[in-house]
């Protein structure tokens, strides 16, 4: 609940962007997992600001420490307590905000729910916090190396502003994802899409798009009827990311223009093995994985906090101009990727704990 | 989990299409709430089988009866119980599905998970699992009656296989909506889509859509970071229900192609309030309420059983063709409407009571 | 959470005295296990009124009812709806606790909370609301009966004011327990406490006393660190029931007495098992089961409802003298049995499904 | 769940004896609550070892440093991370756990379960494990510091072996208690207590006692029907302590053998306040408070870890003999009591905003 993600594989984000640092407890774990700093460091990486240039300068190592929950290089089943320390924190850099409300941002309504909130680089709603995520998630991973060694996840950028990728979803690879700093599908058409992340950084604005994510190799039977559908809970984690607007699974908003006879996917038997021609359920049916590939999408919106002129008011109520400072992305597509990643790996990992509680080692 | 939905109002769903019944338990609500079955049976009737030529022609009376929770008209604060019996059961009807599974239908992943279903009817699947939602919403509707009398809700169909309403979301009248069976904006318009219907239907098909659901006056500072924002909550809420594929909020999947310039919301002072010129946020920033109109959409997929014949396998894994019998929506969307409108209520109470919580009395 | 008990194996309960009924929702419980009415009615059968003598009159055949979650004579993995309607209400029998508050009753806290109370029965604090508890524990019974066979359970009544059983606590025959009224360890012995319930009662008064259960066969291994402890989730449980007023486990209250050299239970092998030789702990060592008997005690107040007249207030605060009517019980403890019993099944089938999300099946 | 404490004032702990740190993470406090280091460091002070000459002497400064979630010296109303370095760990003593289980401690039920454990010190099992519980209470008792700022609570030594303290608990001062090492209710008996603990430690040996505690002011209307009674949170809460072995409140195991004519608490009117003559209900009638003084009792077995020579098995199921080793309390009644208050403090706090949540502000 609010700050805890996961019924059985339970992740406690805590942190604002200027403190003392960011972390999660992850709890629920099982035991006898192998796992070291450096099996999440990767993902902190991929997520850290400053690995390339088209994203927000700050300078954060991002170093992980492990505190608890881990002995002998493995997993204790106790919570396993991870942080990471705030270093290139400048507070100044946000003075404006302390009394003018960034438009579309959390400012005013941190202000109106809480009476009180942590100016210095937007606090709790920073970005930052996302680093709690992607330490459960990457955790998540490595029991999966366990438990299902055949899951195999793979994000990507899909769309930056109007500029879409042709890649088909399912043949995108990791290696090629990671070889371009927009995690584009495609690393050579990646070029194009730099460019116009530059502009746009240029023009002090900013730019949205959409994260697409496959999942190969889910064990069948995950996802709960009837709140606790896996798509249900899919979509939680992803709108739960800051920014996020929308969420599609499979067919998703494009499937209502079909009738039934096109969009439904005809079972076969291959071998022993009930499949699917097509996959417009995007891997999910009554809420629970079939085996098949899970598909999905998650529009995020154009970062709200941009360089360019903006009229807004103040915290006494006052009309105000405000041209944000701080450092910034212009685009939170790249560093979006891993973290659609964490959160989908804490989605499969409490589903896998909470199938195996319901029908035992499978 | 799984079958109960909400942390503080809470409502756990029960029960099959062909069975003793189906009910729902509500708890957590406040005490001293007037309340009866008049005040539930409305929304049941506008999500009850036989409303209307374009749904399903099952028989459903679907009279609910309160059977704990309710003293001399008022809510006790302990469970309140409520439940509508089956009655127009046919089992025969569905004994094709006992040893085939319906192409995308949750038929096969019951099975794979549970090793058992309930196969007549849809058993949990199916649509009738709805109505313990929409007892929960009608509750909830009658406690925001008490505890903050502006809230408004509407829902409406946005589009029907490839018809889409012209009519702006602020702008719908609920009378509107339900003054014509589609529960177009636009009561005009609507026969245009009851063709569309009908013509589906004769051709043993279905046809998929998007529900769009307003909310005016809800109160600021519902939704809590990080992980039970409130579009993630509505998100979870929506992809819960049957043929959900996909959900935005605001500017959503569109908003993806604007620079932040664009899109931000403009902040001005209303007298003492602060309000946006704009609504891209759909109501919610950084996952709080600010009291602006909560405008989000659902897509639902064209409904999976219908009367064509389609390829599939049976039980036994063997190649079969179905002509699902049995009596079923060519379009779920007009019973969509009070679905959506239900979770929404549940969503909006369980963080009104959030709110509360950690905030006192506002 | 309120009136839903466990995490993986949740029992929801709702009902009044006096009102349609009382009943459970059951969700998470595996699928394909065996059940049928006729495997609960038995322990509704030992906690009915009207069962014997020496316990309330009221007339209540409570014959239980499945409405979902089972098909075919197994369960379906979904929630199971199990209910009984309230048969022999008499609220004019109550009539004075609209008005009154009964001394050491819920009454007034009810009041004091909610503002409003059914004080028909005592409403919701009614010992019949422990009928949704037999239903959850009889159902988990049945789960263990496929899952964990060798596990039994025998609760008995250790103690009746101040008449104490002399039977050691492992030896203890369910067969003995249920052969007489008081659910005494030894039938002979048990004459002499029908005695002094009869002349409690006659004086229209009551009494207290002890449950002790003993469980044998537990699987090792359930019970969580650190909050979650087995003995924790199992003093929550007998503490949720209508008058308890404490809880011990193994040597309890009088372990405090003695030396760690004294109290530590040595362990030796016996083939390959870890054994030990005395069982002060209760079969729970830092929170989690050791395999040996897990033993138990349970104190109850004499019922706070008598028929001698006592001094009190009224709902104006004004001095007031009640005698109640109504029929009572004037020793809880033999109908406390099947309920220390259903609650521990309970406790026992949620850690087991706990314990085998995060360890997978033993 | 699990190492989670709370379903609104959410305390999640972390850390084990030897590793990085001890720790908890706060979620659900209300925002605009002063709050600082040295808010939480007295009460880490009387739970802290090498306190007094009768704990053990293991020299931990344990300054505790908040992470995040206060900002100005104020709560945010987001999480709040407070951790507590390891520093005098001395792993090497304890090498003989590593092979060897402890007789009545949780070194076999650790290994048995999760198939590792940390044995230095006993890793999560330590004692240590309770910093996280007295940082989250000792926020709670800030934050009631504001809302309920009557609420007073006073735990003390009640027995240690067979010496039982006379003074009636609702006249204990807070004070007093602390003016001696033994927290013994009255200061000049305290010499004799202390001399028993010597002995005990100079045997090589442990002894046990029973905390008490008293809580005054505490709002009325706190706890929840049916499940999440006050006591029966109470009573979880405080079984969830290392070594408790019993709990009961008001009259307790004593009040089973009155008759209820003799244990009721008759009501009569103070002004305008409902006020109880006797207190044997302890403060909760129902599961909920009554305004009057809530009493309860919690028995904690002699310390597992002795350092006389006791028979025990090794992990490969041969017989041993131990001398433990390490620092270890001869008698962990003293370091219990703000145990107690913290995990008091967190029942209360939990049930105060699950109160406010149904009930809105009082």
């Amino acid at each position: 609940m609010a700050n805890t993600f996961g019924h059985l594989y339970r992740v406690t984000t805590w942190g604002e962007s200027h403190g003392g640092g960011v972390g999660a407890v992850v709890d629920g774990c099982p035991p006898q997992i192998p796992l070291a700093e450096n099996d999440i460091q990767p993902d902190l990486d991929r997520r850290r600001p400053g690995q390339s240039k088209i994203v927000t300068p700050r300078k954060e190592a991002d170093r992980c420490e492990i505190l608890s929950g881990v002995f002998g290089g493995k997993t204790l089943g106790t919570p396993i307590s991870v942080w990471v320390r705030n270093e290139d924190a400048r507070p100044e850099a946000y003075r404006e905000m302390e009394t003018m409300y960034r438009p579309s941002h959390a400012d005013y309504t941190y202000q109106a729910k809480f009476g009180i909130r942590n100016w210095q680089g937007g606090g709790r709603t920073s970005a930052r916090e996302t680093i709690g995520r992607v330490i459960g998630g990457s955790i998540a991973k490595k029991m999966f190396g366990q438990l299902a060694p055949k899951l195999r996840m793979t994000a990507f950028v899909r769309q930056v502003g109007t500029i879409t990728a042709r890649a088909p979803a399912v043949g995108v690879s990791y290696r090629e994802v990671e070889s371009n700093p927009v995690r584009w599908p495609d690393a050579k058409e990646a070029a194009e899409v730099v460019k116009l992340i530059e502009r746009v950084r240029s023009e002090g604005d900013s730019v949205g798009g959409i994260v697409e994510c496959v999942i190969k190799g889910c064990p069948i039977g995950l996802g709960e009827p009837v709140f606790d559908r896996l798509e249900a809970d899919l979509a939680k984690a992803m709108m739960s990311l800051p920014a996020s607007k929308g969420f599609e699974i499979g067919s998703g908003f494009f499937g209502v223009r079909l009738r039934g006879s096109e969009h439904n996917d005809e079972f076969y038997m291959e071998g022993k093995r009930v499949r699917t021609r097509t996959n417009r359920s995007g891997g999910v049916q009554g809420g629970i994985s079939n085996g098949e590939d899970i598909v999905f999408r998650v529009a995020f919106k154009p970062v709200a906090t941009i360089s360019k002129a903006q009229k807004t008011v103040d915290v006494k109520g006052k009309s105000a101009e405000l041209k944000a400072r701080g450092r910034h992305d212009p685009c939170v597509l790249p560093r979006a990727v891993p973290m659609v990643e964490a959160m989908s790996w804490l989605v499969l990992a409490d589903h896998y704990l909470r199938d195996r509680a319901q029908m035992g080692s499978r």
